[in-house]
């Protein structure tokens, strides 16, 4: 059996590059950022006015004029306005550009303003203030933003401020879930006394709905022309199928005879973990990956986050997600020579730990646990003791 | 001038109710639930079977039989079938329901198996081992979900296995986006060298979105007939107005006069904090909501995480956010007796320690900067110098 890092090491040999296309700025919300940004301008473009008041020059305030005649009133958004001689100022709002012959502002607040007159009511007065210089942001061609990182809102500024009407976005790859089993009716049904409904594919969804991606249901009967004839139509319609049970030693487990005559070469079968030990991974010669997680809920979640959820980010040039660390906040005993992915509940101290809380289910059919926690963290096969106060590697869901 | 605690205060003396709406279960992601999820039976619903293998009953082990004869193969999802004797087992498969005869469950891994007769081939088997037994995660009626919480992927799960096709969650308010300004051209035109685009309004939208939520734009033009007219429309169309910019002393900033004539109440306006100075805030009669955002993006962005999304959460009934705690990473100086939001970008210690390091851009107006950072730290107006080391309140973004 292999360990998580022989697994991950085998996943991420598998990167694939699904292309780029370009999206409206305002949908690109939670994509990933396919080109450089670069600023098409001077950020700011002017020298640009930050309070409402006046404009005036420094030189009058070094020749001991504080009073000053209204020559104009200046928008934001206006041609910039001059003044004939030092006495004079510019009423100034807000986002005005600034005349080259004009560098500082003083606001109202600092004012006394009658008869056209604008008087200074304050001393200490420092050239270029309430000024946002021009170019002191960014220079004109200057990289606002570098290609392989997830848009954020803070990137959707930038593209609006840039006139980036569409961003070119990394293509996301086309995903089916595809769940299994007789035993399992669909969410409206009602299931018999010793069936359950379907809800891994649901979750498996959602996770993907957080992280922008969609995907396809499928659910597929425990019958083997049927199962082969849509796993064959999954193969060649999607870049990566995503199984949640199926893949087992059960004599009603169709689906590993399936893959096999589809020529799915199956890369790893079961994994040094709990929970998800039986987690099965195959590449197909197109190109599609399969990630056949166990049918447990918590064991497919585990494996959705820590396994899936890191070849997409690689697989879309994103770098690793920062690690995060925790401090156990008591002592637990795990003896299995398996990782264990322990469910515990996040919490920062007020001098700026992280802390974990073990929230111990029953075991990795207890998904009922999972809305309750925050995250797992990894506690590591070869310890079976894990101390108050240790710290270990946190994987948030 | 008011502080940031009392600013906070009187927003949230102004919590709505904007009552609950159905939605399907898979569309209900990031959605607020207003109803506790019971559980309309046990969880696991039967004695569920966790390895494929053969089910035995214990009492077997206890007679020292080792060798069974294979009565029958039972899938997931039938009817449970029984034996006649200890020296009989069921060949079972992971999912399917135990007959209450039957308690214990040896995978195959552990058996030798031929001519019908399973042999197990280990020594040390505990009784209901590979079982999951009925209702040990939740009875029948327990909560498994209360109500006032975010809807996360494992929320779904929950809803599918229930059954719960439809949950009933807090209607969002209907919120209005208001950009205003000549200077302000759109973002798929070209501005003069004096104009610059709007981005506030994109940016504003972006954060709702990341939140679940969901806001109409309206751009208002420096026009004192029609300003009054769109914010009356507004006004009685929305629940919540966030404008950015034109709160101001400016000439050409006829939005105060409208939301005075229209009879919008001013709360606040203008806080001791930084950037943010000149936020405003005030209530319609008919219970309306006008946050008045200054122009400056970081401003924006800063008020729009503080203010307004923490009113949006105690709202919808959720608890207050978690407090977050981070490390200063290196000394900071800050003079003005304001609360000083400071950009930051967070790291993770291998200590488990959230650090926080300064990324301090041009003031308020450099947006350029926000796409490097992950949050801002809230620097207290008292306090002048900050050391590396001292433990600061985090403000994610």
């Amino acid at each position: 059996m292999i360990t998580v890092e022989e697994a991950e090491k085998i996943i991420l040999a598998r990167l694939r590059d699904y292309g780029t296309e370009k999206v409206p700025f305002e949908q690109s919300l939670g994509r990933v950022l396919a080109e450089d940004i670069k600023a098409d301008r001077d950020l700011p473009p002017f020298n640009r006015v930050t309070m409402d008041g006046i404009a005036i020059s420094f030189k009058a305030i070094a020749n001991d004029i504080s009073t000053f005649r209204i020559k104009a009133t200046q928008a934001a958004g206006e041609e910039p306005l001059s003044v004939s001689g030092h006495e004079e100022c510019i009423e100034i709002m807000t986002g005005a550009a600034l005349s080259p012959a004009l560098d500082t502002v003083i606001r109202y607040e600092d004012l006394t303003i009658k008869d056209k007159m604008a008087t200074i009511a304050i001393r200490d007065i420092k050239k270029g203030q309430n000024v946002h210089t021009q170019g002191s942001d960014k220079k004109s061609g200057d990289i606002v933003a570098a290609a392989n990182q997830l848009i954020t809102p803070a990137i959707i500024s930038l593209a609006a401020s840039l006139g980036k009407t569409e961003l070119l976005v990394k293509t996301n790859p086309r995903i089916a879930i595809i769940s299994s089993g007789d035993e399992l009716v669909d969410v409206a049904d009602k299931p018999t006394a010793y069936q359950i409904r379907r809800s891994n594919n649901y979750t498996i969804n959602a996770v993907l709905n957080k992280h922008g991606l969609q995907a396809d249901m499928h659910h597929i009967p425990d019958e083997p022309q049927i199962t082969r004839k849509q796993i064959d139509h999954c193969l060649h319609n999607y870049d990566v199928i995503l199984l949640s049970g199926g893949i087992s030693m059960g004599k009603f487990d169709y689906i590993p005879k399936a893959l096999d005559d589809l020529q799915v070469v199956k890369l790893f079968h079961k994994v040094k973990q709990r929970p998800g030990k039986p987690f099965w991974f195959g590449s197909h010669a197109n190109g599609t990956l399969v990630f056949a997680f166990p049918g447990n809920p918590v064991a497919t979640f585990m494996c959705l986050h820590r396994y899936f959820l890191t070849w997409f980010r690689q697989t879309m040039g994103l770098p690793p997600a920062k690690p995060v660390y925790a401090v156990l906040s008591n002592d637990f005993s795990f003896q299995p020579d398996l990782d264990y992915f322990l469910q515990v509940k996040l919490n920062f101290t007020e001098q700026g730990s992280l802390t974990a809380s073990p929230v111990e289910g029953n075991g990795s059919g207890d998904f009922a646990n999972l809305a309750d926690t925050d995250a797992f963290i990894a506690l590591p096969a070869h310890k079976a003791e894990f101390k108050k106060g240790e710290v270990c590697s946190v994987l948030k869901f």
